[in-house]
């Protein structure tokens, strides 16, 4: 079966997935795209034999002829195609975020849970990461003990000089350790913190960087992540699980050693693209599987929910100074693996 | 446009073949099947919706609908079943070897010529990884100056303790290293040596194990490779270019870093499988978009035939145990890259 | 110029360093012991050719015929043998703690400031480390940019199983990263704090195992310190500084790189003793070598007070969960770096 | 005891040599010198209180209060101090080589067999390397398996201009492989090899560079030596010992990991006495402790002569152009370790 796929949002990480859906992977076409400028949506079908432009994105929910939809436009609009999707019985991927308040997310849950199967999947892609699923495997193989700790960094190159704030460096950088951990250890974050450095001086106004983010895991397990926004070297995620007898750390990703110039080096990958650029196919390879299976499957609405919680609370941390505790309700029985 | 591939040879490699086409990779249907075991054949197509069995090889290349043959029967069938595809003026991905005589492979390039357009890819598939891609990129750049030596290692866990001879090892091993440095620095191989050690008790009877294999580029570069098929602790492809104000080497593929039990450690991959798993992916979807696209990609038939032409020179050399000049002739300006 | 070195306590670490004065290091002999077991000292002196063994630590301090005191005893025994050695004009090198109690080690202070020359040295040996002192020279070099953040683990295979509290965790162990910190970074620690996190269950009774201390320099750069121990896999020491455009760590320390059995892998150090064995030596060359030339060298008394000042800090923020300010007096001209 | 060494030769490396006697290791003093240059000699022992200077290494030799003689002068001078000391009943330690001939290396052998005791201990550095150690370790604790094949390589940043020949590629460089080889494997070298390659740009008239040097040992195992005399980034020693179920190699040096500008870095050794520092120092001191108990540790003059036999055999090969077998007749009893 090849699943027939709508884009909503043909910008820079929409355009992206199109080509993995077209070039890339196995199993889709995509036959319809839509976009806030309709110019761009015109450009990008032209390059897609067959497929349909639509006017908005609830125009092209409805389209019978598709039967999956990707949603990559601007993160506010994210809840209301969603929720379209979820009315219109059509599996959903949403980039992250699942919608920009909790109390967004809170709606697509229960319009989901209303319709009495899971639809939507969201876009957490280091799940996929072939590195952070060898520290798992290791993690949960037993070989260090009960994990105890997580060292996470997270640095990006730069970040844009205007409209970055510090604000964003938790709901865009730092989401993503916040559903990591949470897959990691297969436990929900109970309270946050944020401690700020001296910061960088390539910092533009408005933004705090570097700074340390701590998650409490509801067994305990303690969090530290560092986010480093400016770092210029390169893009680099690391990750170390501190467990009773050992760690567990994910490697470094250089694949040519190069010894010139008094140096053994290699290189750190220049950006987010680079270095998951193989976790976004697996990712997306995994959504169409289960799309043509007729079953879901990849981070929730629920863990898209979650996510926004802890990052409220990291934000509330960060306006008190202090730890802040997460109020996160039970996990309704719906979004508990089977 | 979707590439309808028929796959002659359905044994292990070919359906591992099959599951990239219908489950990882982009732009291919696989329409038809044969093997020299019609129940296999049989089977593997009823995974398949809609796959025609075909009785013999030669029956599926004539099948008109279907764009492209993908050979993966034994490899003395290779020559016969090439040969028909370019009859047929069918693109064609033969697994090495391409013919498993110089003489056959000869013939092979006639036929191709006289047809007047390539059509023969032949699976040398690590010129498709992207550690090696790394390593050449550095070596092309400059950063180490002109290359002088390459040091390589292809280590095998194990061999199949019957019927693996000293001479698989050169035709089924060092094969892999003697296309790769024609790859690595676009020159000719001149002559050859086989070195032999303290052999491994490791090693069924008929297999000298380990061997080292030297190989003469036509600019003079010196090549040593390893060939070690019983060392047990993994799969391992090693290979340092050393150029003349630097090396450049393949990075170890470890992804995660466990520190456990007295040792910082990652693991050794298992086999090639998962040591090329990537490289294989990114081989067939280059072949496909060449084929989609009406064009020709990737190691062509000289590049078969300079492979068997080598071998043949090592070979001799074991047998003489001294160095052997390899006697090819000049590369037809057919498969000169323009 | 040999320096004649007087030992008090001959325990471990103490017939450790006799042995790097006597059959490693350059320029010293051992002349005179004393221990709090008479028999211990008599046992130790009967290696050691001519060394003579007093019946108390005064009494080897008044020995005429020694120039300088190395003092290895209990820890509450320190402030009386360091005042003494003070009074008597003889340099000191003196095992950490400097003293127990921040208002010993400030005793101290005064005593040597009235003798109005240095004569302490107090035994932090990290800052002699090899890969302490690359890493530095990264960072005070300008390669990463300013230094924003340090991230720090301090792992022991095991503490004792009885009588290791977590406030030893603090003055025992990471006494020895509040004294790289500020070496490091050159500048004093402003406020601290103590994280808890699940506790390990290999930790004995009384003892909170592992903890993240945090630190906080005066410059805003922040620190933060893993302390496990009980991890058993090794003794395991990390360190990364991480600046504007960069950052530099300590490497691994592996000497040989083994595969086999699936793996690729490094031995971690077994203890302490392995991991820091040449900072030792160097350290105590460079004690014995500023003896020699009549100077002083190394961590100073002031060092040990600051170190015993911020060590009270964390055991206070231990106690009340929260972050501590550090009551720091300006340090004295006497001890500016000139 | 401290033991009383004389240097014979105060150039570069015996400079370097009394620092360590001085400065570095324990129980020595240099009470004589002696060079080529009187004033050198001179001025050199000025630095050494009380040190005296004799206007020969013969006469130095004679000299009554000294017990022990370094030999640091020009190599063809070497036979000549090596025997008076031996005559002269004096521990000497000879910096490589023992002497310039194999026959001049024999006639040291018959004096000291004749002497009855071993004196001679021959400058093989190596062996006292960590790393070196920590392979052997590993190769000799089985975890590899019958060790089979052994990679090295030598690179040196830069040789002189000037009259760095290709035969001193063997006698100054292989030479330290030749040895560590026949120390790592304890056996004797059979046979020897050495392949050119493409010549480096940089490698000045009268110097063939890079060369591959293949050394047989008697029990099969076959060594390969990559010699790269002027490759710039670096000093640069690798090895790499191949078992039947495992390798053991030399691990990268680096201290600190530095990520700056793009690239994850650390620093390659600026030359070998950088690289070797701690292995001169282990040396010496390992010398000193076996000349203070009266007996003898180290390569014996044995290992002198069987390098110069296997040198002598490399360089008929580079003549030759073909294997050469080494004639070493069978070990003195005398030499054979009890």
């Amino acid at each position: 079966m090849t699943v027939r796929v709508g884009v909503i949002g043909v910008g820079m990480i929409g355009q992206d997935h199109i080509r993995r859906l077209t070039q890339v992977l196995s199993g889709s076409a995509v036959v319809a795209v839509t976009d806030v400028d309709p110019a761009r949506a015109r450009t990008v079908a032209d390059g897609l034999a067959g497929a349909r432009v639509h006017a908005t994105g609830q125009e092209l929910i409805r389209d019978d002829d598709l039967d999956a939809v990707m949603v990559t436009s601007w993160g506010p609009t994210h809840e209301e195609f969603v929720l379209a999707a979820i009315e219109a019985g059509k599996p959903v991927f949403c980039e992250k975020p699942l919608a920009t308040t909790q109390e967004a997310c809170r709606r697509i849950l229960d319009a989901e849970m209303a319709f009495g199967r899971r639809l939507v999947m969201v876009g957490f892609m280091r799940r996929y990461d072939a590195a952070y699923r060898a520290v798992k495997t290791a993690v949960d193989g037993g070989s260090i003990g009960a994990p105890l700790l997580m060292h996470c960094a997270h640095r990006n190159p730069a970040v844009p000089p205007y409209g970055f704030t510090t604000h964003m460096a938790i709901t865009d950088s730092a989401i993503h350790e916040i559903d990591l951990v949470r897959w990691m250890f297969d436990e929900e974050i109970v309270a946050t913190n944020v401690l700020t450095a001296r910061r960088s001086s390539k910092a533009a106004e408005g933004l705090h960087d570097p700074l340390i983010v701590l998650l409490e895991m509801a067994g305990g397990i303690l969090v530290d992540v560092e986010l480093s926004l400016n770092i210029g070297y390169g893009y680099d995620i690391r990750g170390e699980v501190v467990g009773e007898s050992g760690t567990a750390a994910l490697a470094e990703t250089t694949e040519a050693v190069v010894k010139a110039e008094g140096l053994v080096s290699g290189r750190a990958p220049a950006d987010w693209r680079e270095r998951f650029i193989r976790a976004y196919d697996v990712e997306l390879q995994e959504w169409l599987d289960a799309v043509a299976a007729g079953g879901s499957t990849g981070p929730s609405a629920w863990d898209g929910y979650a996510a926004a919680v802890v990052s409220d609370s990291c934000i509330e941390a960060l306006r008190t100074g202090s730890r802040t505790t997460v109020s996160l309700p039970e996990r309704p029985d719906f979004y508990v693996k089977s």
